[in-house]
């Protein structure tokens, strides 16, 4: 179990009382971000609704600071509960991915590649 | 623009005051759902606070109607906004994703696979 958070919270861009946000160290794309609460806790279903609130209030404002910095206003917005479901780090991230015309030949499906075969439908 | 929800309301499962969650029509795994506003919105970001915490209230009692129906705990959360995020249908919808072990071969990455290229890091 993690003590102290992986997301080294000196490197953040915006932050409330129960969340900051800070860049992926691995980007899919420019401007890729991570929402990360300040308690350490592993699966997103676990945190408090005052937590999970402030999280999603902190997307909202990160999209607006990604909109600003990356002038794009198409995003992906997920998470991974679980290593069945992809986590590889064991501190909830919301993912706010920016998304550019073209970055990938075929779009179509976006979230739904979490199961690669079954993303384009 | 759409005027209507293109996800019949009289298949829910599960509702509040400002959304309801059925199933996705085209499931990537079983069990995944979408959790859908009643006002007719294009993008996530356009919704109201009210309408975005009133969405994710009813991902978390989605959450635990899934896990007692189909045994898992490990789940996918994803939204896409804008069609070069991978949004195909132009009224907002968030995925919830039930996953189970050996669902695919490499499930590391998991909301990553928005780009697929990039899902395994």
């Amino acid at each position: 179990m993690l003590t102290e958070s992986p997301f080294p919270e000196k490197q953040k861009l915006l932050e409330n009382e129960l969340a900051y946000a800070i860049y992926d160290a691995f980007p899919v794309s420019p401007g890729h971000t991570l929402i990360v609460p300040r308690r350490i806790v592993a699966d997103y279903f676990d945190l408090e609704a005052t937590e999970k609130r402030a999280m999603w209030k902190l997307v909202d404002d990160m999209r607006e600071y990604l909109r600003a910095t990356f002038k794009t206003t198409y995003f992906n917005i997920g998470v991974n509960c679980g290593e069945p479901a992809g986590q590889t780090i064991a501190h909830v991230h919301i993912h706010l991915i920016p998304r550019y015309p073209g970055d990938t030949p075929n779009p179509r499906g976006g979230v739904r590649g979490v199961i690669p075969g079954k993303q384009a439908y």
